[in-house]
């Protein structure tokens, strides 16, 4: 089985009007996401952002639940939210994986949007499943991650398709499934 | 295909000492568990509270998407948001079901917690995909459904089950997985 590692990127991703933007860091997205990974076996989950005040503001907020009061008065925050990493692109997160692992991971990036070139989610586990190169599954904020990045990736994975036409999922949802698509055994 | 509802109970639930509480609305609850439900064709989302005061502010939450000026600024959110309902309990719940369909709902309960008289995710999905009475999948906040509310259900569904022991999922990414593991054509 291949080792699987999520990162959530607050830049470059589109606002509804599709401009490309910075957002900001929310706290239930670090919360939420660290939750999932840590029960889908994620290795690490990088929250990555280009200002460093935000950066440095996560870092101070992870510290309460790691080593302050979060930490006893919750341990099981604690223990999903020792999987968090704080850097500040996907470069930054690709060059982590390399130094952990000596390998450059297979780059999966997500997209509510379809269009050309969509791997299945059967298809992305099969590579999960085997044994090879990291997996690294990259997330956007806002409204999605822009086309400059979904075009640099080794692989886009399909859309999550509910019902209908609706696919406005939170990334928090959207992470949730996609974890438990991807590493359910089945 | 039975008509599927959900219902976030913020009473009876247990906090982490086991105490039976009510918790507080999270804004962020109503919001995810809309977007999730609206992507996967859910009827109705009750948000369930006795206290009567968070029931009027979160109505006048929904009214500013649902209305005011966040209707205009965000037509995805409105069309989530539309689905939720605020009622004071699981009674409630079930006698808007009544009065809307006619039918008793299947009540089915949830719980992270593993126990006997568990239903498969599969056996469920087998009773949604039938003509049927409504489903009706209740879901709790804090630390989980307290067991009297296991105790009065039709069925108890079996926990999601990560790669792992650590199963602390929030309730968002919770309902987010078990809609995608109801409703899912697969």
């Amino acid at each position: 089985m291949a080792d699987l590692y999520i990162a959530l990127l607050h830049y470059p991703v589109y606002d509804k009007d599709r401009k490309v933007v910075t957002t900001s860091i929310t706290n239930m997205d670090i919360h939420d996401i660290a939750r999932s990974a840590r029960t889908y076996g994620v290795k690490r989950y990088f929250v990555a952002t280009p200002v460093r005040t935000l950066r440095a503001l996560s870092e101070k907020i992870l510290d309460h639940w790691e080593h302050g009061y979060g930490s006893v008065y919750n341990e099981t925050r604690k223990e999903a939210l020792s999987l968090v990493a704080l850097t500040d692109d996907l470069n930054g997160v690709i060059k982590e994986i390399v130094q952990e692992t000596g390998e450059t991971p297979c780059v999966v990036v997500t997209s509510a949007r379809s269009g050309p070139r969509r791997s299945s989610f059967a298809e992305v586990k099969m590579l999960l499943d085997a044994p090879g190169v990291p997996l690294l599954l990259v997330l956007g904020t806002g409204w999605g991650l822009t086309e400059e990045v979904l075009d640099r990736a080794n692989i886009v994975l399909e859309p999550i398709q509910g019902v209908g036409e609706y696919n406005h999922l939170s990334v928090r949802a959207a992470a949730a499934i996609m974890l438990d698509r991807l590493r359910q055994a089945r």
